[in-house]
C-alpha cells in the first residue's frame, strides 16, 4: 500500500486513430463544467436539447432518440438485444472485426439463429448474398456496419435497405464510425435503428452511443413478449428517462452529456453536409500524401473507402511497431495498427471530426516521411507533404480545415 | 430544424443527494485533461495506477480490480449476469430499490431461480431467513446491497458471509453507495464480488463502476461453460483489457478514467479510515440538526444507519416537491425525494466524498429552516443549525471538514 501515485502528468497526443480522437478544446471546457443531478429539472430539458441535435445529427424526426450510457460496443449490445426474441432469426454483414462483433453479441441471445454473411477484410458484403441468405426465412433484423473500423471499408446502406425491403426485415445500421463524417440520412434510407459512439466524427470523449430507433422497431420492441436480456440496455425503460417523463432508470455519465451537446454544436456551425465535404477532401489529401510516398491502400475499390478512416499496408522493409511508438513518442501523434488477422500488416488512419483538418494531415505526412526515412525506408522527403499540397491548393478554404 | 441551441449556462448546484454528488474542483481538472488514447502505452501504464488505487479503496489484494465502463446499475448487471449459468439459483436479498433492481436483473438470466429473500423498506434483511430460504437448496451466490440508497440502510456484510459460509455460496455485495464512505474491507469480510459507482463518496462524476472478483468468483468465471449473456458486461473478456495483456475490448470512457484517480488520490491524501470518520462524524450533526427540527429520521435503527445518506420523513403540513423545488431555486441545493413507494413520503440527504463537510451542512440546514418557514412550518430559526453547531463544537476539526 506504500506505492505513491502522483498527479495526473498526461502527454498530448494528436490522436489520428479511427477513435477515440483528439477533439476541440470548447468540448474539454464543457465536459468540465460542474455536475448538474439527471432528475434536476434543468438537467431533463437540457437533455431535450441534445436530442433535438442528436435528430439533426441522424438526419430524423425519430421520438426515441438519445445516448446511452455506454461506448459504442455498447451500442452494437442494445442495437441486437432489443429486437431479438426467442427463436428470432436475424442476418448480420460480417466484414470486419466490429460487424463480427454485432454477429457476436447477437449469438449470445438464445434461442436465435444468427446467419453471418461474410465478405473479406477490406470488402462489403455482396447484398445479393444477403438476399440468397434471407430465402425461405423469416429474419427479424438484417444488420450491417456502415463503417468497418477495422478495414477503412464503407457499405453501401440502400443496397441492404431494398433487400431488407424485399425479405420483409429490418435494417440495423452500425454508424459509430460514419456518423457527422460520411452522409447518412436516417429517415430518407429507411433505418429502423442507428447507432453511433460520442468519440468519432461527433469529436466529444468516449463514453456514450446516440441511437435512433424508427417507428417500426419502436413498434417491435413495444410488442416484445419477453423482457430485453439485458436491464441496462433495455432500450424499452431507458427511453423513458429520454422520453416525455424523464423516468429514473440509471444515472447517465452527466459530464459525457455536457460534452456531447458541446461538440454536436460545434458540428452544426459547420453543417453537416459541409463537414462531410471536409471529411472527403482531406482524406483525398491524405490519400494522395501517402501513395506519394509508394504506401498502397488497403481497400481497392475507390467507392469503398471509409472517408473517416484511411487503412495502408505496412510497407515492406519497415516494421509496424516500431514507427508507431516513433510517431508516438517524437511527434505526439497516434495512429492505429491492425487487428485481429491484420495485425501487424496495416495502418489504420482516422480522420474523424476535429481530427480532419488539413494542418492535421500535413503535420502526419512529414512526421511519417521523417519516421519512414530514420527506419531506413526509401522516401523522397517532402513528397507526401508536396502531393497532399497539391490536393488542398485546389479546394475551398472550408473543406480544408478547421471551421474555427 | 430551425430550433437554436445556445451555449451551455449550467446552473451551479450543491448536490446533497444519494449520487451523483458535488465533487472537488480538482476533479473537474482531471476531467478535462486532453484526451490520450485507450491504448497508447501512457494510458495503459496509468490504469495501473487507478487499479492500485481501487484494491486499496475496496481494501483487496483482488488481481481483478477495475472500473467497468458503466454505470452503477451496469455494475449490479456484471456482477450477476457473470456468475450465473443455466439452471442455477442464488438468493438476492431486497430491502429497497436497489437490492429489488439486482434481484429483477438476475431474474433475467434464462432457466435460473432467483430467491428473494425480503425486508420492509427500511429495515435490514434478516440473515436467518436468509439461511432459510437457501436450506436444501445449491446457491450459486447471496446478493446483498450494502448501503440501500433508497432508504438509507446499511446491512450487516459479516452477518451475510457467516450464511454464505453456513451454505456453501459466493457473496456479491453492492458497495455504490458505501466504498470510501464506510468501513468496508472486501479481502478481511471475505467479499467474492463487489462493486461500486465513481459518482458516490469516490466523488468523480459518473460513468464507471469499480468492480473486484475475488479469487473464488475468479475461478467461477473461468470455469463457466457458457458465455455470458452479456458482452458488453462479459468479465472474463473485459479483464483482458484491465489484466497483464491490456487486450482490447472496448474503448472505456477515458475522461471518467482520469477524474477516477484524481477522486481516489483525493481519498487517500485524507485516509479511507479518516474519511470514514468524518462521514459518520458530518451524519451525525445532520441528524441532530434535522431532529432539533422536528423532522422524524425514517430509519427507526440508529445501526441501520447509512452514514452517507440520511432519510426523513417529509414533516406533515409541506409538500415534498415544493420544499424541493424552493431549495433548488432559492440556494442551488438539490435533495432526492423517495423513489418508488416512497414517493412523496421522505427526502433523503446524501452526505458523500466532498459533499460530507461541515460547511454544508450548516449551510443545507439553515437553507432548510428558512424554506419550511416560508412553507408554513412552524419551525424555529436557527434551532437545526444550532443543534448541529452543537456538535461539531466537540469534534476534531478534521472529521468536520474537508481535507483541504
Amino acid at each position: 500500500m506504500s506505492e505513491q501515485i502522483g498527479e495526473l502528468l498526461a502527454p498530448y497526443r494528436l490522436m489520428m486513430t479511427p477513435g477515440p480522437c483528439s477533439i476541440d478544446p470548447r468540448v474539454y471546457r464543457a465536459l468540465a463544467t460542474p455536475l448538474v443531478g439527471h432528475m434536476d429539472p434543468w438537467f431533463t430539458e437540457m437533455i431535450g436539447e441534445v436530442q433535438v441535435l442528436l435528430r439533426r445529427a441522424f438526419q430524423t424526426e425519430n421520438r426515441v432518440t438519445f445516448p446511452i450510457s455506454a461506448s459504442g460496443s455498447g451500442g452494437i449490445e442494445a442495437a441486437v438485444v432489443n429486437p431479438l426474441e426467442p427463436g428470432d432469426e436475424a442476418i448480420v454483414c460480417v466484414n470486419g472485426n466490429f460487424s463480427e462483433r454485432m454477429a457476436v453479441i447477437a449469438s449470445r441471445v438464445p434461442t436465435t439463429t444468427i446467419h453471418r454473411v461474410e465478405a473479406p477484410w477490406g470488402r462489403t458484403v455482396d447484398p445479393n448474398d444477403v438476399r440468397k441468405a434471407a430465402k425461405g426465412r423469416k429474419i427479424k433484423f438484417i444488420g450491417v456496419c456502415h463503417g468497418e473500423t477495422s478495414t477503412g471499408v464503407i457499405s453501401p446502406i440502400d443496397d441492404f435497405r431494398k433487400v431488407a425491403d424485399e425479405v420483409g426485415a429490418l435494417l440495423v445500421v452500425d454508424a459509430v464510425a460514419t456518423l457527422c463524417g460520411t452522409p447518412l440520412n436516417v429517415d430518407r434510407q429507411k433505418i429502423d435503428l442507428c447507432f453511433s459512439g460520442t468519440q468519432k466524427a461527433i469529436s466529444a470523449p468516449p463514453g456514450m452511443s446516440p441511437i435512433t430507433v424508427g417507428p417500426r422497431m419502436e413498434e417491435v420492441l413495444r410488442s416484445r413478449k419477453t423482457p430485453v436480456q439485458s436491464w441496462y440496455f433495455d432500450l424499452t425503460t431507458t427511453m423513458n428517462f429520454w422520453g416525455k417523463d424523464r423516468t429514473y432508470h440509471h444515472t447517465p455519465p452527466i459530464s459525457i452529456v455536457f460534452a456531447l451537446r458541446e461538440a454536436l454544436r460545434i458540428v452544426f456551425e459547420e453543417g453537416l453536409e459541409a463537414g462531410w465535404q471536409r471529411h472527403r477532401q482531406n482524406q483525398l489529401a491524405l490519400v494522395a500524401g501517402l501513395e506519394a510516398l509508394g504506401i498502397e491502400l488497403f481497400v481497392p475499390n475507390e467507392k469503398d473507402r471509409l472517408p473517416t478512416v484511411t487503412s495502408v499496408y505496412v510497407p515492406k522493409g519497415v516494421e509496424d511497431g516500431r514507427v508507431r511508438r516513433q510517431l508516438l513518442d517524437e511527434f505526439g501523434i497516434e495512429i492505429a495498427g491492425g487487428i485481429g488477422p491484420l495485425k501487424g500488416k496495416i495502418w489504420r488512419i482516422g480522420l474523424m471530426g476535429y481530427v480532419s483538418q488539413a494542418k492535421h494531415i500535413l503535420f502526419f505526412l512529414a512526421a511519417l516521411e521523417k519516421v519512414l526515412l530514420d527506419q531506413g525506408l526509401s522516401v523522397s522527403p517532402g513528397a507526401g507533404v508536396g502531393a497532399a499540397i497539391r490536393v488542398y491548393s485546389h479546394a475551398e478554404p472550408a473543406t480544408v480545415g478547421h471551421r474555427s
